[in-house]
């Protein structure tokens, strides 16, 4: 990529995790231009953390070849629970100790920038929505399958944070409510209880147990088993490991089918590491939805992998604040 | 009312149903300055059929006591299946024959009056925004129970139509995706098959049928079974009856729980026939959902009766026009 490629004005997207903070430079087209991850020392508590967070995104701005004067916004993407409007986090459980913190206006401060704040799901919405998957769609839904379900939605060009600044936690939709698993501990019958890589696992763990056989039970006894390890059976012909694939498949369909019953969007996504089974895995979630929802949207709307990966967090929230910036 | 008290402009809303259209002028503020209903006779087909809602219009015109020049655009409400964009009726089933009719513009040029389409359902929950139990919010969900249940979702003050015109049919929410009942023909689990009218009148005939006794076996037998008359037994302390209400407000809390995760409304309002049942049957509903949703949105979102009744329709269709006015 050559310096005359970058559209100006640039902006600094941040993502933070639990883990890791991954920061990047973006043009206003929504190409990336750097892209860096620091660790996040969560523990060292959040005085600490935003210092942190400034390293990243000096680390990001200094690994694009631009200067702070070349940075219109910033935009930082956080796990909640939080409060979007007032930019500050709640009680962050992948945050312990990061209580009822300005994190926003304390890295602006630090910054001399200004800085727009969202949750990180919803951040990689918007990614997806201006530079991924989604690019040209008016409205989105993306699904990211990990440890649990995010979800982050984009109705007419606007993310739904909702009033309370649970927009999108879609992953707590219910969708078995007599019966239903139970996660988190109180909660029954959740998408995220059915169809996350944690529930993949769990669910394949309960089948061995029983007694069903399967090549998974080796992997298992050796204590690697992972949504990947279920995955891979499958692909071999493993009857334990697709079933439990199919039903994860399923699952998601009827997640995506209550969102095409709400907010009827012109695309959903799926991310997150189990996006690795594929087409094929792809292509169980558009026959289901073929077969439960509504005929116009079951033909109409597209479903999709994404396509940045761990990327669309900070260019999500660089985004945000390029949509910010313009707005005002 | 004095002519006064009224601030212009003026809007015409018009609500078509499958039985009766209802017409109303409008004012600027959301008063209400006339209501009529006429019958739709939808057997004579779509032609007379936009003369009828062109006659309703007149009619309401006349009893609001104003001229067409005060009247600065008008607003119909239609069931669907529909293009709002286009303001083509494609295949409704209340509507039989009215197929792939460009309702809205062959109303505007009856009317020689711009015409905004929609949803009648949005358009209720638009007039409830509006004029109604949800004036002052910014985002709101309505259920409406009836033979099925309708819904609307307005989101930071627009209607969420959804880019195939299937936005907020909320009423087809999957809630027990295994073991689900089957509501419409060939579709399972949706909340529609549990909690409108006519699935707690049918839940009502199961558990007659398998031997509960109930002082609604008797009204059964005469004919007479309503969901109001499971509401009335319900208030005689009728222990079947008693159970049947609980189950629905549990129902429906579900449906509203995942709103909540999905849109995180200021407040959720629930209208038609079933709120006859009145606060005991709500506070079922806010316990219910204080229990199963996230603990913030569930401490916030108000959760209330509509207001408007049947008039919200096509109040509704009125701000629909005027907000389109504003715009344009």
């Amino acid at each position: 990529m050559t310096i005359q490629a970058r559209r100006p004005p640039f902006f600094l997207g941040i993502d933070l995790g639990g883990t890791n903070i991954k920061s990047g430079v973006v043009d206003d087209a929504g190409k990336q231009i750097s892209a860096v991850s620091v660790e996040t020392h969560a523990e060292n508590g959040p005085e600490a953390g935003v210092r942190t967070l400034a390293e990243a995104g000096r680390l990001a701005l200094k690994a694009s070849g631009l200067e702070w004067s070349d940075i219109a916004a910033v935009g930082l993407g956080s796990p909640g629970t939080m409060d979007i409007e007032a930019g500050m986090l709640l009680d962050p459980p992948n945050l312990p100790g990061w209580h009822d913190f300005p994190i926003r206006d304390r890295l602006a401060a630090m910054l001399e920038r200004p800085v727009v704040f969202q949750n990180d799901a919803n951040a990689a919405a918007f990614g997806e929505y201006w530079a991924g998957a989604g690019r040209g769609s008016q409205s989105l839904v993306l699904f990211t399958l990990g440890t649990g379900i995010g979800c982050g939605i984009v109705e007419q060009g606007r993310i739904v944070e909702g009033r309370h600044s649970h927009g999108a936690e879609c992953g707590h939709l219910i969708i078995q409510m007599e019966g239903g698993r139970e996660h988190p501990p109180g909660y029954f019958g959740r998408l995220e209880a059915y169809a996350s890589a944690t529930a993949l696992v769990k669910r394949a763990v309960e089948a061995l147990e029983a007694g069903e056989p399967s090549v998974l039970q080796e992997i298992h006894d050796s204590g690697g088993l992972s949504a990947r390890a279920v995955d891979q059976a499958a692909r071999r012909g493993d009857a334990l490991a697709n079933r439990l694939m199919n039903e994860t498949a399923r699952y998601l369909a009827v997640g995506a089918t209550c969102l095409m019953h709400t907010i009827d969007p012109d695309i959903i996504l799926f991310a997150g590491g189990m996006i690795a089974a594929g087409t094929p895995f792809l292509d169980v979630i558009r026959a289901e939805i073929r077969r439960i929802a509504f005929p116009v949207p079951a033909a109409k709307t597209r479903v999709e992998f994404a396509e940045l990966g761990g990327d669309a967090g900070f260019i999500g929230a660089a985004g945000c604040a390029r949509a910010h910036f313009a707005r005002t």
